[in-house]
């Protein structure tokens, strides 16, 4: 019960005490939409960063990742409508200048800015537009700006994405608080997404890294929208302590704050996958019965990527045996007869073959905006959830048609 | 030059001296459309098979399997409208029936036959449709028939697959010809396809089953529609002897016959992609400067699976930004300033940032329904081909309702 001792609570990035933050438009976008965010800390924070495993990294991802090295930082600032990737030096050079000129209007080096893009790969980057609004994004900054901060980053999104609890931890509240946008190019191993958590607890650089990790990997390491992994995918967390709370050894307290923050980015990695691009439906794929949880992880990773389930899906087609030939082929080892599948509450495969069902309880599962696929393995005892969308004709539009 | 000395010629699977086949409605597909064929060898034939990797694997492939061990076999009967797949024992019963009932048609054993089955998984097989329509099927067995088993073993394809070459062994005509059904599920490693060549070529099974695998690896595996692997995949090749060519060992001989098969194989297999569910474009991806082949063919098969690159192609949009980032993930080592990209003979990135290029000259290469993407990754002088297709609307129509 302990470990679940939070709740949630408005806001986002600026839902911890000490943070504030602006969204506004400098003019990337082409539409004139929100395209600039900046988040900071009133006070020094401890920083941590989780990025793409992409080879190809865009320009913002190389120095921001300079800047976290020492586990503190101040602010991140980050835009929409263009990637700042594949530009080779120039776009080293603009990603430099994005942080130095935000630190300069905030009043703090260079190293203590954070810097992220999303958008179009490739197209020149007008950094200088967002030199130009920095003044106007600083003097924007609040307490209650979490939320243009959160549209300022949107690309394809159709919804912003923010989520916070509350929870006590020595007797006192803190509170962590998050946004973030997709919404495709998103699969394991940090895709296409940028993330911004804020937390007014006070905690080392070295243990915030650690739970950083424990939380990314079972929440936005766990989700796919098309299996594609970007080149800017970037994850920030700062701690300013504006609470009073200190988190300095694992124990009890570490133990809330992982599983809070463990929460809050499983919150958001599931608003990114309920909002891919031209989803439908947010499937869950829990795998259980799993000699360990890496074998679990694959076999639940191969059904999540697969265009067949997800097209059925889409269909709201019971198709079972696409699912049971996603795990076939996904590399784990095992033997057909003995896995188990259901869709929500309703056994579809069993000892090696299909049972029969009762199709109308079927399409009444399938028909829901949120579906579970429960694959038993058989094998032991290790569990792993993922979470994926279905592969719809508007993913096709929007995707058909992105750069121009 | 001597490598290539073949000629088209018309026909499939009956093109080759002394092979019989035919294609009727046996009612296993509901619509009442071709789902039963037969190909069958006068005389005792070498047989070599290459079966799908998924571990899920179809009662059929389980009993071609067995019946091509011994490197011969006779005939070839296959199904479209169901997969015979995840039956348990029915489906193996079913599928040993059904080899045992064309082999006593046929005045052949039951280890002769070699079975194969495409279409939903999971649904209850009717195989005594099937064993009510072999005495039919037999009945028309023709040297001329190869174009209705084409028919017969089409699911969602929308044309029969055919493609037959002849060329001069020691001074005399050797034909090989085959018929391959696609057209989804397909990816590298033997996906949801079958496919049958026949040959009036004698050769070893030892050194059939050696010139399948060479041919196999650069054509069959080298495809992809969405990346999903099938638990069907068949591709099955018989050789008869009736044109009284023998090939007995390795030399100029073998290599005439082996490059012959490949490139029946890669047009096989290249018009499985060409008629990939929803495709509107035939894209080869063709990797150059490769460390060695295994390099080239994964970087490759990375971009041929994105769907963020399929999906450009569909919208003609010359998105060289996720070509890149496809590679990047590809789990290949490579510094992208050594890379660079080509749409056609159109460069368009260099040297670690993209080139400006004419948009109207892309956009006409990128209408054509045949493109070239050239991947040149600096590293050194090995390459690989992949043929991929687009990502379409269709293919979500398709898949979103294909079992009910």
């Amino acid at each position: 019960m302990e470990k679940k001792a939070w709740v949630a609570i408005p806001g986002g990035v600026t839902a911890a005490l000490g943070f504030r933050a602006h969204g506004i438009a400098s003019g990337v976008k082409k539409k004139g939409g929100l395209d600039l965010a900046l988040v900071a800390s009133d006070q020094p924070a401890s920083a941590a960063a989780v990025f793409t495993t992409n080879k190809v990294v865009a320009a913002p991802v190389v120095v921001s990742r300079e800047h976290v090295a020492d586990g503190t930082a101040r602010a991140v600032i980050l835009n929409s409508g263009n990637a700042n990737a594949c530009l080779g030096e120039a776009g080293l050079k603009a990603a430099r200048l994005m942080a130095a000129s935000a630190g300069q209007a905030l009043g703090l080096r260079e190293s203590d800015v954070l810097v992220a893009s999303t958008g179009v790969i490739g197209a020149a980057f007008p950094v200088e537009k967002i030199v130009a609004a920095i003044p106007q994004l600083v003097a924007g900054l609040s307490p209650a700006g979490g939320g243009t901060a959160a549209q300022a980053i949107m690309t394809t999104d159709t919804v912003a994405k923010e989520f916070a609890v509350e929870l006590t931890i020595n007797g006192q509240p803190v509170r962590i608080g998050g946004m973030a946008k997709g919404s495709g190019m998103i699969q394991p191993n940090m895709a296409t997404m940028l993330a911004v958590v804020t937390t007014d607890a006070a905690i080392l650089p070295g243990l915030l890294r650690q739970a950083l990790t424990a939380a990314t990997s079972v929440s936005f390491n766990r989700i796919t929208v098309d299996g594609d992994t970007s080149t800017n995918d970037s994850l920030f967390v700062l701690a300013n302590g504006a609470s009073g709370v200190k988190i300095e050894e694992p124990g009890v307290a570490y133990e809330l704050f992982q599983a809070a923050l463990t929460h809050v980015c499983t919150e958001l990695a599931k608003m990114i996958v309920r909002d891919g691009e031209g989803a439908t439906k947010l499937v869950t794929i829990k795998v259980t019965g799993a000699r360990d949880e890496g074998q679990a992880e694959q076999a639940g990773r191969a059904v999540a990527n697969s265009n067949l389930v997800k097209t059925a899906f889409f269909g709201e087609d019971a198709n079972w045996g696409r699912i049971l030939a996603a795990v076939g082929y996904s590399g784990i080892d095992f033997a057909p007869e003995q896995i188990r599948i259901a869709l929500g509450d309703l056994p579809v495969f069993t000892d090696g073959s299909g049972l029969p069902f009762d199709e109308e309880r079927a399409a009444k599962i399938l028909a829901e905006p949120e579906i579970t696929v429960h694959i038993d393995l058989g094998q032991g005892t290790a569990e792993a959830t993922l979470w994926t969308c279905d592969l719809s004709y508007e993913y096709v539009k929007i995707n058909g048609s992105y750069r121009t």
